[in-house]
């Protein structure tokens, strides 16, 4: 492919609309961009470089003329689709939860493992917003030290959900600023001045599927299916940009400016480490940019060579829009 | 003592407010309550079963009558006045860090380590908010398992810093309403939807004073001085309530079951654990209340009989007030 014809399938939510974004931003070369979304969101039109494009009404004939078409409608669109997109020799490159797991499909950060993109049939998967930000670090790392075990726990915003979680905070905010009953519709609990320690369904083991994403995702696009790795997904009351606090035990032994020196080399990753002057990754900070921003490397004495580190991106964008671009670009050429 | 003659020290501020509180609501046996604080708080005057009590401006003759006093006006203050009033014949219930590390004063979570406290040569110190909370849950457990290592992530609310830092975030949420630039000054960044890993300042180690405190004083009540503890501590846009991410490893078999079992008949903790109902700890609901809730608790398959589990407390009264006056009740009869 030189000049795909691209489609983004879930074009007017909140990561559909940074795919587009990205795609104008990176000069992503294209033939012709399609917007594809639900009945709901019929009417609407968004400019890309220079011209305007109505959003289509997504239907099993709208991938007949589509080389490329970037999903995020979630799972329940993409389990349904993404075959018959597939199926009209379409590359998908899906955003949502549905391929991730599948052995025959390709899980792609293309920092860590651009090669598996070409062992695709069809579909690739992009994974989980928080594992994204987290494997461009942890990769370079286990490369270097080699990783024995990793415990994470997550700050996660509310864009993460999606637009109507946005709104809800908002809302919350203005109802308790103005003395209004606070109505909770999106997560099970007021999400404004709190955090929630429950992010997607509680699964089995009590694990939320968040948490269980974190681990599954990491071991396979790392390629280590039993890498040690534990996480807590909370949500936290932020609009964009995902933090996570993260300590890592090595089999060699490993000082924070060697790791720093590994960080600084890797691609996709950006230090901000610098405590005497008051800098560190920072969600408000990182929206709109590309890195996955790494701080507050420290050695941790509670267990040999270990250290704990802070990671800070936003969501929408290497989380999500940025990474399927990103592999979209690994087909190119 | 009996009725003791009952100071508090900071009267005025969030803390010292809540030990008024607490002191009334426990029923707390007393002959007198004495108010003090600063000159900026002259005239101020607060109800207490059914009368008034002036505030009193703090200094040196202010204990000379004073049998407990309870102090939390930070830790200048601490070092220069508890000396004072111990001198006058006070025994001092110390909320600063100023003593809590110093080997001759007694570091007391009543629920954990109160023999501590009859070894007091006038002056007691109460932890710091982040630590009460962990350790009521730690130690029970430690008793039965043996704890191995213990990997904290924390989710801290702006009262722990007081009352300017409340109305900071109050008044960040209004400016960003209301489209007005947001100005910064009681934290170096702005902490209106965001989550800075950075409370206490810096030391060499580029741990924060903060961070530190959890681990030495954890150590320190559990007598545990090697005991493998690590910590990462942020500040969360809450009002009141932190929030604890616990990953912990222990030396012996356990079970999730087996923990609630344990935690269950532990003093000063209340579990909230059901998934299914949505059920966890959470800092809006633990405002006003008394207990270290702690909920998500589940095995962690990365390592050898290890736990996750979540503990929130409202770091006002638990976290400080309640505890100071716990450790109070230890001195009388």
């Amino acid at each position: 492919m030189k000049e795909p014809r691209v489609a983004i399938v879930g074009a007017t939510g909140m990561v559909g609309q940074e795919m587009r974004k990205v795609v104008e931003q990176r000069d992503f070369p294209l033939e012709s961009l399609k917007l594809l979304a639900s009945e709901r969101s019929r009417g609407q039109s968004f400019d890309f470089r220079g011209e305007t494009i109505d959003v289509e009404v997504l239907d099993e004939g709208s991938f007949n003329d589509v080389n490329i078409a970037l999903f995020s409608a979630g799972a329940s669109i993409s389990k349904k689709f993404a075959p018959i997109a597939a199926g009209a020799g379409a590359v998908v490159i899906d955003n949502s939860s549905a391929f991730r797991m599948d052995p025959a499909v390709p899980l792609v950060v293309p920092e860590v493992n651009a090669g598996e993109a070409r062992k695709h049939i069809g579909i690739i998967a992009n994974p989980n917003c928080s594992t994204i930000q987290l494997v461009v670090v942890l990769d370079p790392l286990h490369r270097e030290f080699t990783i024995r075990r990793v415990v994470i726990s997550t700050y996660q915003s509310v864009s993460g959900t999606g637009k109507e979680a946005v709104e809800e905070l908002r809302q919350q905010i203005r109802d308790i600023e103005e003395g209004r009953r606070v109505a909770v519709d999106v997560y099970p609990h007021q999400i404004a001045y709190n955090v929630l320690p429950h992010i997607d369904v509680f699964l089995d083991n009590d694990y939320t599927k968040e948490e269980m994403k974190m681990v599954d995702e990491t071991r396979k696009i790392m390629g280590e299916p039993d890498l040690p790795v534990t996480a807590t997904a909370v949500r936290v009351p932020v609009f964009v940009g995902h933090s996570e606090s993260v300590n890592i035990q090595f089999a060699k032994p490993v000082e924070p400016a060697e790791a720093r020196e590994v960080l600084s080399a890797a691609p996709g990753v950006e230090i901000i480490d610098d405590p005497a002057k008051n800098l560190y990754p920072l969600a408000t900070d990182c929206e709109g940019k590309d890195p996955s921003y790494v701080g507050r490397i420290r050695k941790d004495d509670s267990a040999e060579n270990a250290l704990n580190l802070w990671i800070v991106s936003d969501n929408l964008r290497k989380g999500a829009a940025l990474n399927a671009v990103q592999i979209a670009e690994l087909l190119l050429g």
